[in-house]
């Protein structure tokens, strides 16, 4: 496969908050930027994008976006950042096809365990890059992006340790004025963002509260360390090392949580609004590890259990 | 202590849905009725009791009826019926005591475990009679309730086995018109109402979602079965025999609740009103046993620190 170009083309899949608020951070860098859209379409065409965000709000005009409704009028970029709903993943495949030439590298910004693999699967292990954003971002209106904090990526290979292509694109992304962190290993990073997304995205979606509800007494505390708990030990079933992530990483969380705040969590949101919620590749990838390794997880399967009986109650219509 | 009359004097505390059916019904067959109330007093002494009913809406009108806004004007009933709320349970004894003569019986249809013994701790355990209503009925307006299903009353003597007392006790709430068993042990009922109201009004207000969601998908299913068998092995711990309270049952309340429809226990109602939620009564109580005993209850358990969770949500006024 090429090296990466000095100035590639970027194009996004699934821009919901999180694509907008990168996309339009490294569009406003001057990134060659494309947007595949659907219902945000008409407003970026039109008004482009808005970003409400801590750091300052900024507006990237249409001018310097590339908008597409479908895949057939968008040039095979260099990299294809995925940042679509995990439940959107068996649309992807058909989705993405036409879009994968040779040189193209893939990059799932997704949540959860199992995104990487299934890009290899359908598109080849090579190609592949996974990141975690760490941040808080709303999609407030079409095209239109609520960011409230932090907003850390961190980056790595797939199929094994950093090459060449995968510094270049950290350091493209750095170009998005937030930090980018090179992963030696993607694992750690995943588990990093596991470790807070379990207990706040489940128990927030389960019990329909916000973080600063859960982190209120010191019962919710309490349950939350005990289901990061049940992460890290998960974690070390799956190879990664006190020094990778070490346990004290579970109350540096729970600091920086409290200190943001009343905050709702995507799976929250999308059960209020009755979308399916990312019970998959959030809660439920990491109890098959936990089938696999025999190390006990009984929270997370009854959070898993709760979030699948309530499932039920959701919107028909996806 | 003297034999019960034939034609006694009844009153209630904590007039609630249970409270106001129940009065009415008795009331309507000619029972001297008391009530003591706050908020439905003026209703109440202007338009009587409203009840809408499964079994056909009746009225009772304000002649039929004693209101009392305070203990002061309520002469000493022969039986003083509390359907309040567990979490008044504090307020009760200066409430009660003035009321309470020699010969005055007390009758808790309240939730869960802890009643009887916290009404014997103030007024001694000869004179305590409990009850369990397997009954669905809402308060929907002041001094007006619908009953949407059963009304089922299973009554029993609180130091031992019925006497007559008990039995004229029986006697009277026949006539209401509901289905009025005597237990031979009032645990006994004690624990079948707990099978029910453990996993519904635990999950429900956990979750906020009704029976219908919870009993939607096999996964909600399995976890009320797995929440009843948690129940049914703490009742066995209590010496509750599989002839009193038979592993079918767990089968037999699925179906029963399956049959109701999309209710909404008084928990979840509770919590989504912002009121103080039964979680000692319903869920702590048999927690206690399962420390005691050493039958694990981690689901149990784990919907206890789910809902003091969230109750620290609570609209602060009481």
């Amino acid at each position: 496969m090429s090296s990466f170009p000095p100035n590639p083309r970027v194009a996004w899949v699934g821009v919901g908050a999180v694509g907008l608020l990168y996309s339009a951070s490294l569009a406003r860098a001057g990134v060659e930027t494309h947007l595949l859209l659907r219902s945000d379409y008409d407003a970026a065409v039109r008004d482009g994008i808005t970003v409400r965000s801590i750091k300052g709000d900024f507006h990237v005009p249409p001018s310097a976006l590339h908008c597409h409704r479908s895949p057939a009028s968008l040039p095979p970029p260099d990299l294809l950042v995925i940042t679509a709903k995990t439940t959107a993943n068996p649309d992807l495949p058909p989705l993405l096809a036409p879009l994968v030439a040779p040189h193209t590298l893939l990059l799932t910004l997704q949540n959860g365990f199992g995104n990487e693999q299934f890009l290899s699967r359908h598109f080849g292990d090579d190609r592949v890059l996974g990141g975690t954003a760490f941040v808080s971002v709303h999609r407030i209106a079409p095209a239109t992006a609520d960011h409230q904090n932090s907003g850390r990526i961190a980056l790595g290979r797939h199929a094994g340790p950093p090459d060449d292509r995968t510094r270049a694109v950290v350091e493209l992304f750095k170009r998005s004025g937030f930090p980018i962190d090179l992963l030696p290993s993607l694992k750690v990073g995943r588990w990093e963002k596991q470790l807070w997304n379990i207990p706040f995205n489940g128990l927030g979606a389960a019990l329909l509260a916000d973080t600063s509800i859960l982190l209120k007494s010191e019962t919710g505390r309490n349950l939350v360390r005990a289901i990061m708990q049940e992460v890290v030990a998960l974690a070390r079933a799956d190879g990664v090392s006190e020094t990778d992530l070490p346990d004290s990483l579970i109350e540096t969380k729970i600091h920086y949580t409290l200190k943001m705040g009343a905050y709702r969590t995507s799976m929250q949101l999308d059960r209020e609004a009755g979308r399916a919620m990312e019970i998959d590749s959030i809660i439920s990838s990491v109890l098959d590890l936990s089938d696999r390794s025999g190390v006990p997880a009984p929270l997370i399967r009854t959070l898993q259990a709760q979030l699948n009986t309530v499932e039920v109650n959701r919107v028909s219509h996806p």
